[in-house]
């Protein structure tokens, strides 16, 4: 037992550690999970023994754990699901069952229980899904067909493995399995899992309007009730003989936007991500890394090597095999494949619980590791040659998840922007003037008449199924005050707002609060370009960057040329057009489209 | 040692027990403490026995308690302090010492050793922080000078409290206390605070411009680096032998808002805000209820009594004296008092680490949380009665710590309202026309000519210090823009827009989102009363309100009856006038003061 209050300078130094490591790792563009599993390895007791486990650290590790679950639990969006559409659907249990049979058969081969194998199974199986945003930033994936059966395959493998495991789980309490005790252990999984998707669907609902009609406003008070379902639902798997991660996870799944008011969700979302993600996950991850010997490299060599074997090539294979189907060819399949090859939290988590409960041993556990460690790295690589490699094939085929684009105002430098954008992305418009609203109808596009700063309008433009959103009318506050209820209540990814060169009220300060950058430069004198296309004295010119330059940039060099001129536009390599905005950077060999 | 996971069910329970308190508590209008502390003595061992300790429990309450200092840290604004007078500092001092003396007294006489009556005296002169803020404004003495001592005082204790507590624990581990052992204490103590003082003056704001410089974005970083810095600061606290929560509280004094960009400092704090008291201190509260035994009530009454007594009566009649010098009467002085009669989180956190240390016993610390309880309870009552006493004496003074108002826009009607809340408060303007600004500086206001939309023109308009912002031109949207700046740049807690009749741009959804509610009634044409007010056509009215009624319902009364007014002043009983909003109450007897 330790002293009468927690030990600091341990939970420090791992604290410390994690942020180090972590930082180290998104600094190569690696997600901050591997460093810290590393770190772990090296200052724990396996090799330098700098760091070291206590309660304090376990116990905020294990609630951590459970609170990461509940947040990617809430991350999940059952319309992504169904977005990724039966090819995306079939690749990701392929990429999942694939490589969990290859791992069951290795184990099997080496001596291992059933019960080790099918824990080493799942381990394999499983794809990680927070590696993969900010690698589909980095590559400019977002948009594309992958990017979607990716997120998707990550969400199925997950609750894939969740649920297996959890069925794994039941049965390790059992003990010798006959006829009852099975029934036994498969009655209690169906009546949790009636139970909580029951809760889910119809008491949290009533108590999310409860809440609203109560009018809480302080999110805080939201934060407890949620954590309180959270730690209820956790206690209702381990009532049926499942772990607690499950039900956390369950949890999370029913926890979404449309229970509460959507700023009220975003901010309990966000403190879910900052104490689980930002506070007490690196710990459960830092301490993971403790429980790794080196060793495996000597006494275990040939297995390690198996285990990550087939966990690449089971998962690549997998994938691409049961994408065939999809005809969207097996190149595709190889890159949808690479993208899946990496684990994180959850095989570690699951990794984690088995060598706990000793149904792995230490050694089991420290190749699980391993090869987590391994896949993940391979991620970037694999999926920046295969999707390189579609990209020069023409074969990177976009798929916008959140519909194109929502332009504000209706007018001649708008509809010519929405004419380009059409092209490859729906476009909506939002006017408040009949005339134009009609006339953007007449000219092909999907107009709303209405004010673009009512909540409904933007409901009926469709915006929160936007992924850019644009206010380009010639009155600089309303295109803020649009640009906010963009962002707010509809959370659309990115928002351009043009600002009017005459007016210096509204600044740089007000763009970052809400996050967003300035359409075409930083001040632009619409009007001129509104007469100018309207009387046909405008032209449009693509031109060649021949070196990487900022969007800033090029319009300094331009202006300081002395010329007028309207840059709307880049055109990119595999002639995909996308908005000129103050924040964008241009690739070499991109075009910048302007008029003049 | 408990099971491979954490004890769920024991957990839910405390949450589930906690929170039900809390809200009944706060129905009441007390402090969710109360409630958390009075089921935690229910259903704890002591009584019902169905809540108990577990590791899980413990350490989260531990952790709770260090996250819920950092955050009073970060609460305590030094300007408070300055601006509480000497009057205010001096009432502080006085009433912590006077209890705290009695306190001692009282168990030096009943026998108890000299520790253990410094723990007492401790407990017995701090003052809650927590308890306030709600209760001032149901008893509506927000702007009032009682207020702001009140504040000033809770801080201060807290301070002198937590300060003197460090001493006496460093006193403790020494043991016999010889000269040598003495200054060995007071150096170690010296050094602390010499280092987190330094650190916090001169590491802590690099460590800001740093991250500031680098450009991340992300408050679940700064959210890490914070925790890290606190439990650095709370590890360095124990090496000078004093307690972690000292050293969580001195990280928390020097996490200030202008480390960082302000709204990321909001986002901070926030999830302190919510992690602390939103989820683990609360744990700790209702545990800190399972060590209460009732039985004191029977074996040691005569003591329970006199440290309430003392608890009270020292704590008001310290106070009281203390306050005389400053002139402002005896009767102010016991309001005061009464005000700060509430012990909470910081007097139940020392008693709690007395308990475990073996310096108060089980008794001791039951008698130290009946107080709190009882004291707690006293202070709503007590607080009416004196200030309503006050209030009918004419003797509630107004104060504004946020100096007055700040109005957006000059025109008639601003200058009109202008002149009136002058009358009380200083009022500073902003107009972007320079000829309307100068009119206005010679019309006797403090005018910025200047865009209300830019962030330096709210800070050469001392916007930040600012109660009340009125944004008052004859534009919704800039309106708008200009609250939004005042609220999330400046926090100016009280934001009124002015929304024209003819703009049905700017919604009601708006509104709440920055937490605004509109000038004058809900939409207005303000042109019209422009011209009225130019050709001197307009009647000033004052209009008796016959009972409670709200600032909507009048002015939808005054519509029915197709009479055309402009409401914009409520003038109370005591001849204070606050601007008519249309979220505002008037109350039976109060004055609307309307044009005609």
């Amino acid at each position: 037992m330790e002293e009468y209050h927690i030990n600091i300078l341990n939970l420090l130094a791992i604290l410390v550690a994690a942020w180090i490591g972590g930082s180290i790792s998104r600094r190569l563009n690696y997600p901050s999970i591997l460093g810290e599993l590393i770190v772990g390895i090296i200052l724990g007791p396996g090799l330098l023994g700098l760091l070291g486990e206590s309660w304090t650290v376990r116990v905020l590790a294990e609630v951590g754990i459970i609170l990461l679950m509940v947040y990617i639990g809430m991350e999940i969006d059952f319309k992504d699901l169904k977005r990724a559409s039966w090819p995306g659907f079939m690749a990701a249990i392929g990429g999942f069952i694939v490589p969990f049979v290859m791992g069951y058969a290795a184990i099997i081969y080496f001596g291992g229980t059933p019960m080790s194998a099918l824990f080493v199974a799942i381990a394999v199986g499983v794809t990680s899904l927070v590696t993969k945003s900010r690698i589909l930033v980095d590559l400019k994936l977002l948009n594309t067909r992958i990017a979607y059966v990716l997120m998707a395959g990550a969400l199925i493998s997950d609750t894939l493995a969740l649920v297996i495991f959890a069925g794994i789980l039941s049965f390790v309490d059992v003990g010798s399995i006959d006829l009852i005790g099975l029934l036994l252990v498969a009655g209690k999984a169906v009546i949790f899992f009636a139970v909580t998707i029951l809760l889910g669907l119809y008491a949290l609902p009533k108590l999310g309007a409860y809440l609203s009609r109560a009018k809480f406003q302080s999110s805080t008070l939201y934060f407890t009730i949620i954590l309180i379902v959270a730690f209820g639902y956790a206690e209702l798997a381990e009532l049926a003989g499942m772990h607690q991660i499950l039900g956390a996870f369950m949890a999370g799944l029913f926890i979404k936007e449309s229970l509460f008011q959507r700023n009220i969700f975003k901010e309990v979302q966000k403190t879910f991500y900052d104490v689980s993600i930002g506070f007490m996950a690196p710990i459960f991850f830092v301490t993971a890394g403790f429980s790794v010997t080196v060793e495996v490299f000597t006494t275990d060599l040939p297995l390690l090597l198996v285990v990550i074997l087939f966990a690449v090539v089971g998962k690549i294979l997998g994938t691409t095999l049961f994408y065939l189907p999809s005809g969207y060819g097996w190149r595709e399949g190889l890159a949808v494949g690479s993208g899946m090859n990496g684990r994180g939290a959850v095989e570690i988590v699951i990794a984690g619980i088995g060598l706990e409960m000793g149904i792995i041993d230490q050694n089991i556990f420290s190749i699980l590791v391993f090869m987590a460690i391994f896949t993940t790295t391979t991620v970037p690589f694999l999926l920046k040659w295969t999707t390189e490699w579609l990209r020069r094939r023409g074969e990177l085929a976009q798929v916008n998840q959140r519909h194109g684009y929502l332009l504000v105002g209706v007018n001649p430098v708008s509809l010519l922007l929405a004419r380009h954008l059409q092209e490859k992305s729906p476009v909506n418009m939002i006017d408040s003037n009949k005339d134009l609203a009609d006339h953007a109808i007449e000219a092909g596009f999907k107009c709303v008449h209405g004010n673009a700063l009512k909540e409904e309008v933007l409901v009926e433009a469709n915006a929160a199924n936007k992924f850019i959103f644009i206010a380009l009318t010639n009155n600089s506050e309303i295109n803020m005050l649009a640009a906010q209820m963009a962002r707010e209540n509809f959370l659309i990814p990115n928002i351009y707002v043009a600002i009017l060169r005459n007016d210096d009220g509204v600044g740089a300060a007000l763009l970052k609060t809400i996050k967003a950058t300035s359409m075409f430069s930083m001040r632009t004198p619409l009007d001129i370009w509104f007469n100018k296309i309207s009387r046909r004295e405008h032209k449009e010119v693509y031109e060649s960057v021949p070196e990487k330059v900022t969007a800033r940039h090029w319009v300094k060099e331009k202006r300081a040329k002395g010329v007028q001129l309207l840059p709307f536009l880049i055109k990119s390599t595999d002639g995909y057009k996308r908005p000129f905005h103050y924040g964008e950077e241009i690739f070499s060999g991109e075009q910048v489209v302007y008029l003049k």
